[in-house]
């Protein structure tokens, strides 16, 4: 009935701790609180309730609500945070004079609650250290991302096999999202914030992929409903369009993302060339994308080659255009280093990005391509293999 | 190419904003800043990115960051936060000397930095307002969740249909999710906080309903990996064994909250029994739940049900036990009123409660019903109708 709270190995959380707490020693922060789900999973390879106690050198400590039965050194359980204090002074630990929190992401009166626990401690942030610190994979976190990438892959080759005539954006989704569900997809789209919904991701046809929406995706779609206004719309997919699918690739509590483009009936050149403009982006970045490159370099690079093939004006959308091209992604959607105009970051080894150069063509369709890519010293490679070429469906 | 913002009908938007507005005034707050999709889809009826800036007395300013393309009465396009303060002071309104944020939701960078906006306002907690006035719905939500109620119980008629003898809880899970999805399940599930996440809801079997997780669900499960551990863990579902369903019910952007058992094989008395206990606690609460009962008194008298037919050891988790029978719901999933045994809540006419009486037995599975109440003058009215008693499957 009892269970390790750590599932990683004790080198891989090592790998992962270390990491963090050399980035807090820079900042001058003396302990980090953590309770994000998404960064607790990535010090211990679990989601639990409760927090992580991470001090500049030293082991962490596990300050556990929920589940029950979870064992290990330094594991407490507590009924809620004003416990904390208290059990850290029994295990000897010194209240910290500077304490990070992650103060993007708590609640603000969850913040000065946990604040309140250390009256003699300096509040200061640390989101942006543990963005960092997960913005470089470690080997064994690239592996999670690699097979994930194989059975994404293998959902998008059944896709065509999946469409009949007549079909709308939404059947149609259904029935990938089936295909990926039974392959192990997780389903959850991990988002670190609140602000941005999203189901398993969007199927968007034809004109529908003009329609804006509130999310800072690179792409739109009205919804089914203004509750949740983004993605398939419920139209029949119409002769002359294009079907671009960028569904949920989380088969391991680490997420690959991929988009690929279908099409039924005839399609302009206008979107045949775009299309192969994306693809061609994507090639100059697994060229190009190497540590030390500036991301905004990267984005400029990549804006020129549209505009000098005429075609900026559908580039990264039309009504509405993303400001980026590309983000870094593994436990959450959202991750560092991000690709665009006004970025400062530089890439690193073992960043792993999702290129997505995109094109909204009017009455049409969306067209283009995204690979989530591992930063090597000789460029990006792909943990997304699935054809890149427009396929067509029937 | 334009669109109005708000979707609401001028009464329905008026009738919700006065709640707020009389909330505001009793707790003196002069200006409510909402920017959480929830709060923003109550108000408007739509999700959008920015803010809504409520008045204690007076129309609304919608700020718009996205989408593009949104007009009507007082909507602004702003590019930030900090355009804020300027577009007020343009159309006359005086900063507030009491501006209430939601404090429990917006992280603790943002709220700062919109305190920074009004430096002569005392910032004081909006949250528990808010929450307030939505949990007395209006007619018309009251009529969007009775829409998802019919939609939801069409699926689960539908379960018996979809099991095939050796299938694992998660492969029967896909196929409901299928369904559901067809019948226009926007699949969502909206939770305030962040700190739980939930794909579609839980299909739960035999042993897997022991297994505690971390998040303040009333089921567990393993879940299909350590950064999910919720649910389904892929395990044939066996002879002897219960199975219990509940899945996502938001079809229209209003959620119903809903439970049902079904059996395969035969199952214990025990089981049967505890079914049944679950069952009559309903009725008791259908008679018992009225405007003006106190949240207490119906947890204790669940409760007391369960204790005097000897089930308490399996009333509400096994090893890890809940501690609330029922929930408010609507937008999202975590509603006020709270039925719990030190909740301070009175019931309301109009407030929409989920009552989930249930029970794990070990070796067995979990038995019990989830309703969607609306509480009326005479008691409590379901909006969840799929039959109640455990069907077996095959």
């Amino acid at each position: 009935m009892e269970e390790n709270l750590l599932l990683l190995t004790s080198d891989e959380a090592r790998l992962r701790r270390e990491k963090v707490q050399r980035l807090m020693r820079d900042n001058g922060v003396e302990a980090l609180l953590v309770s994000d789900n998404a960064n607790v999973l990535y010090l211990c390879g679990r989601v639990y309730a409760g927090f992580a106690y991470v001090p500049a050198e030293g082991d962490i400590t596990w300050f556990v609500r929920r589940p029950v039965g979870l064992t290990g050194e330094k594991v407490c359980y507590i009924r809620k945070p004003e416990d904390i204090p208290g059990a850290l002074a029994q295990a000897g630990i010194l209240s910290p004079s500077r304490l990070a929190l992650e103060c993007d992401i708590v609640p603000y009166n969850m913040a000065r609650r946990l604040e309140a626990l250390f009256p003699d401690a300096r509040m200061v942030d640390g989101t942006s250290l543990l963005r960092d610190a997960r913005a470089v994979k470690t080997p064994f976190e690239i592996e999670r991302m690699r097979l994930s990438g194989l059975k994404h892959e293998a959902v998008y080759r059944k896709i065509p096999g999946l469409y009949l005539t007549g079909m709308t954006d939404h059947e149609l989704q259904v029935e990938i999202e089936r295909v990926s569900r039974l392959e192990g997809c997780l389903g959850v789209f991990r988002i670190s914030g609140q602000s941005m919904e999203i189901f398993m991701g969007n199927i968007i046809c034809g004109d529908n992929a003009d329609a804006p929406t509130p999310y800072d995706f690179a792409m739109g779609g009205a919804g089914l409903d203004p509750s949740l206004p983004v993605g398939a719309c419920g139209e029949e997919i119409k002769d002359g369009t294009t079907v671009m699918v960028d569904l949920n690739g989380d088969f391991t509590g680490y997420m690959t993302d991929m988009t690929r483009v279908f099409s039924v009936g005839e399609i302009p050149q206008l979107a045949r060339d775009a299309h192969q403009c994306a693809i061609d982006i994507c090639r100059m970045f697994e060229c190009e994308a190497k540590p030390g490159v500036e991301a905004k370099v990267l984005y400029q690079a990549a804006a020129d080659m549209a505009e000098s093939r005429g075609l900026h004006r559908w580039f990264m959308g039309h009504r509405q255009h993303a400001g980026f091209i590309g983000h870094g992604l593994g436990i959450e959607i959202n991750e560092m280093p991000v690709i665009a105009p006004r970025s400062r970051c530089i890439l690193e080894e073992n960043n792993t990005i999702a290129l997505e150069p995109k094109f909204v063509i009017p009455h049409v369709g969306a067209v283009g391509i995204e690979n989530t890519y591992r930063i090597t010293p000789t460029g990006a490679v792909s943990l997304t293999n699935a054809p890149e070429e427009i396929i067509p469906l029937l």
